[in-house]
C-alpha cells in the first residue's frame, strides 16, 4: 500500500512513524516542502534566548534516521500544490523547481498552519520576521547576531509573542509589544491577565494596547514600526499575531473545511473523502466539554492525531475523543494554564455558565517560599458539570491544570471534582488543593 | 440539637466549624485533650528543620476564634474515656482531674491516630520521641535545642520518617535510619525506591535495614538504641513506624472496626451505629479502585470526612465516594509520589495486573535543565483499566500524580487515560508528558 503524508513535522512524522511500526512493508513517502523536519517547534524561543546554543539542537531525529533507520521515504523540498481526490494524486514541486506526482492509496495531510502576516505596506522588509518553522528560529537568531539587535517591536500578544518577548528580554533586548486589542491574553480572567501584566511590566516590557501595525518603514537607523497612534524606532520587527490552518490544497481539492478554515475531520481523522486523513495545526477536532469541532493548534494533539490517522490507515480502527483546551505556557516567572472553556465559550456553547475567582496560596499555611495562585473555574449552572479551569501563578500551574482536563474528559461535574482525592503534602500545596477549594466555593455557588 | 466532637483536630475542627456554619443554632462542642487544636500536622517537619521558627506558626486557628467567633464550645484538656450510645452520652476526665459526662443527639469521633510505640525496654526514656501531636513537635524541637542533640536515630523509614529525616539533617545532625524490612518503601516499585534510597545516602543518611529496634539504654553520653545485630549511640531516638487509628472508646462502645481496627463508616461517615459518624485518622475509608475499605490517615480525607459528617449531622445528605490512596512527599531534593494500587494490592483486589515501568525526562527535549523522572503504571489485564502509578523525580510530580488520581475517580481505562488533553510547554516537561508516554506504553503491552 502507498501511503502518502504531506508535510514532514509533529503529525506527519508521527504517522509515518507509527505507519511504518505497524506495517513494515507498506510504502510511507512524507512530501515536507522545507529541508528541516521533526524539531520541537515549541522550544525554539527557549533555544533564541540562549546564543550559546545552536538552533539545530532542537531536531529530535534527524531526515537519514527516518530514511535509512526506519525506511520512510522522507522527501525534503517537496512542495505539495495540488491533489486530484479522483486520481488519487498528489502534483507538487520539488526544490530543483522540477514538478512530480505521486500515487497513494490513502493519503494525510498534515501541512501545519502559517503565521498570519498583515498586508501592511513594509511587511515584506528585511528584519520582519516570523516564527512557525525551524528556519524562522535559524533566521531570527541569526539577524539578532548579525544586525546587533537592540530593540524589537512584536506585534501580537499571544503565547509566542509572550515567550519569544521572554526570550528577547533574555538577551537583554529592549521589547515593545502592541495589539489593536485593549486587553491582554482576552481569553483569560481580567484579575489573572492583569498579573501577567503586572509580571510583564515589572520586566521592563513596554506594552501598547489598541495599537495595530499599519506598516513598517526602513530608516538609515533600523525599522519603523508605524502603529494607529504612535510609532517605534526598532531593529527587528516580530510578527506574532497567531497562525492560520495551511488548508488552501484541501480546499481546492474539495474537501469540507470547518472552524477557522481548518480542515474537517472525523473522530478517525478522516476528512470529508475517502482515503484522505488530516492531522496536526491543520486540521480541527472536537472540544469533549462542547462536543463541537474546534480549532486549536497544538502540539500533543498533532503528535496525537498523526498516530490515529496511522492507525487507521493500516486498518487498527482508532477514535479520538478530542480536545479539552488545554494550554501552558511560562512568561518571566510565571505559568499561565488554561483547560476547557471560559464564560463567553460557555456561553456560547449554550451552558448556563457560572464563574468563581480564587486567590489563595501555593504551599501550606505557614511553610516557607509560599507564593500566590490564582484561579478562575466556570461551571455550568444546570447540570453542575466542571467546565473549565484557569491558574496563574509562580509554581505548581503548569502540572497542576492536568488534573481538571481529566476531568473534562470524564465529564466530571464540580461536586465529582471537589471529592477527588489529591495529592497533599506542605511543600507543595494546602491540605486543600486551591483547584479543591475553588471547587467548593463553586459549590457554594451552583448549590 | 446537641451535636458533640470527639477531638479537636483537621477532622474535628473542621466538621465543627461546617455544622455552625450551616446551622448557626446548633450546640456544637468540640472535646479535646490536648491543649491544641487546628495545626498545621503535616507541616511540622518543616517547621523543626528551622530553629528560628516557632512551632506555633503551625496553629492555623487559635481555639478563641473557634470558641468567640464561631461560637463553638470547645473544651480542650477533655480527654473522653466512654460513649454510652443507648443512653447518647459521652464521658470522661478533664485535665484537672474531674469527670464529665454530656449529652449528645449526634457524635462524631474524630479520635485521630496515635504512633505505633514498640514494647521494647528503655521506650519511655526521655529523648525517645515520636512526632504526632503539635505537642510532640514542640518537645522535639525543645529537646534538640535544650540537649544540644547532635545523633538521632529514627526507627521506621516511612513518611514521617523520611521527612523528620530531611529536617534533621537541615540542623545538621547525624542519622541512622533503621527498620527490620530489608527493603525502603516496600509499596514503591524497586527502581523507584532504588533512587529514593540514593538520595538518602548521598545526603549522608545511615540506612540500616533488617535491624528491628530490641531496646534503649540510658548511658553517661546520651541513649543507645539496641538493634538487632548493631547499636547506635545517639542524643535521641525518633519513633516514626506509623500510626493506629484510635479507635478503643468506638470498639468498647461496640461499634464494628474496619481494616487495621479503624472504625467503620459508610459513605455517609455513619458508623454501625445510629447517630454516631466517624471521620479523620480513626475512620476507614472506600476506595474508588477496589471499592473495598481501606484505611490510610492522610489530611485531606479527614478535613472532607470532618465537612461531610456534618453535612449529614445537618440533614444535608452527602456521600463521599472514598479514596484512592493519593500521597505524596518530599525527600530532600526528591518528589515522590502515588495513587491507586501497586501490583500486589492489585493482585490482591482480584484484579489481573499489568505493570510499566518508564524512565524519561522532565521537560521537553533539549530545555535546560531536564531532570530524570521515573514512572510506575498498573492496570488491569482484563479491563483495560488504570489501576495505579506511581513517580519519582526531582520536579513535577508532585503536581502531576492528581492526573491519574482524577482518572481513578473517574474509573478511565488507561486508553481513556492516554487520550487526555494535557498541558505542554516546554519548561513543564516533554510534548507527552511522561504519564501519556507511560500509559502509551501500557497500551502495547494489554493493548
Amino acid at each position: 500500500m502507498d501511503f502518502i503524508i504531506i508535510g514532514g513535522d509533529a503529525a506527519g512524522m508521527s504517522a509515518a512513524s507509527r505507519a511504518k511500526r505497524t506495517q513494515p512493508d507498506m510504502n510511507v513517502t512524507v512530501l515536507e516542502m522545507t529541508q528541516d523536519v521533526s524539531y520541537s517547534a515549541c522550544g525554539m524561543p527557549y533555544n533564541i534566548a540562549d546564543p550559546q546554543r545552536s538552533i539545530e539542537e532542537l531536531v529530535v531525529r534527524r531526515a537519514e534516521v527516518f530514511r535509512e533507520k526506519q525506511g520512510i521515504n522522507l522527501l525534503t523540498g517537496h512542495r505539495v500544490e495540488g491533489i486530484q481526490p479522483d486520481a488519487q494524486t498528489v502534483s507538487g514541486v520539488s526544490a530543483d523547481g522540477k514538478g512530480f506526482s505521486f500515487s497513494y492509496d490513502r493519503l494525510l495531510i498534515a501541512s501545519g498552519a502559517s503565521p498570519v502576516r498583515p498586508k501592511v505596506p513594509g511587511i515584506d522588509l528585511p528584519g520582519v520576521l516570523a516564527l512557525k518553522s525551524l528556519e524562522d528560529g535559524r533566521n531570527i537568531k541569526q539577524f539578532v547576531k548579525d544586525k546587533n539587535v537592540r530593540r524589537v517591536a512584536i506585534v501580537g500578544m499571544g503565547y509566542i509573542a509572550l515567550e519569544m518577548c521572554e526570550a528577547f528580554r533574555a538577551l537583554d533586548l529592549e521589547i515593545s509589544m502592541l495589539k489593536p486589542n485593549p486587553n491582554l491574553l482576552p481569553w483569560l480572567e481580567r484579575s489573572c491577565a492583569q498579573v501577567v501584566q503586572q509580571e510583564l511590566e515589572s520586566h521592563g516590557v513596554n506594552l501598547l494596547f489598541g495599537q495595530g501595525l499599519k506598516g513598517i518603514e526602513a530608516g538609515a537607523n533600523g525599522l519603523k514600526a508605524v502603529c494607529d497612534e504612535t510609532s517605534l524606532d526598532v531593529d527587528m520587527v516580530l510578527i506574532a499575531m497567531g497562525v492560520r490552518p495551511n488548508s488552501d490544497i484541501a480546499a481546492n481539492a474539495g474537501l469540507a473545511l470547518s472552524v477557522a478554515d481548518s480542515i474537517a475531520v472525523d473522530k478517525k481523522l478522516q476528512t470529508s473523502h475517502d482515503h484522505i486523513y488530516a492531522a496536526g495545526d491543520c486540521a480541527d477536532a472536537y472540544h469533549v466539554v462542547t462536543r463541537s469541532k474546534t480549532w486549536i493548534p497544538l502540539a500533543l494533539r498533532a503528535n496525537g492525531a498523526g498516530w490515529a490517522a496511522a492507525d487507521n490507515v493500516c486498518g487498527k480502527e482508532k477514535t479520538l475523543p478530542g480536545i479539552a483546551g488545554t494550554a501552558v505556557f511560562k512568561v518571566f516567572d510565571l505559568e499561565v494554564a488554561r483547560t476547557g472553556l471560559n464564560v463567553p465559550e460557555a456561553s456560547a456553547a449554550g451552558f448556563e455558565p457560572v464563574a468563581v475567582s480564587v486567590k489563595t496560596r501555593s504551599k501550606a499555611h505557614a511553610h516557607p517560599g509560599n507564593t500566590t495562585i490564582y484561579l478562575h473555574m466556570v461551571a455550568d449552572k444546570k447540570s453542575g458539570k466542571l467546565l473549565g479551569l484557569q491558574m496563574v501563578g509562580r509554581e505548581g500551574v503548569a502540572h497542576r491544570i492536568d488534573a481538571p482536563a481529566v476531568a473534562l474528559h470524564a465529564q466530571m461535574t464540580v461536586e465529582d471534582f471537589s471529592e477527588s482525592d489529591l495529592a497533599y503534602a506542605p511543600p507543595f500545596g494546602p491540605t486543600w488543593d486551591p483547584m479543591l477549594t475553588t471547587a467548593n466555593q463553586m459549590l457554594k455557588k451552583i448549590g
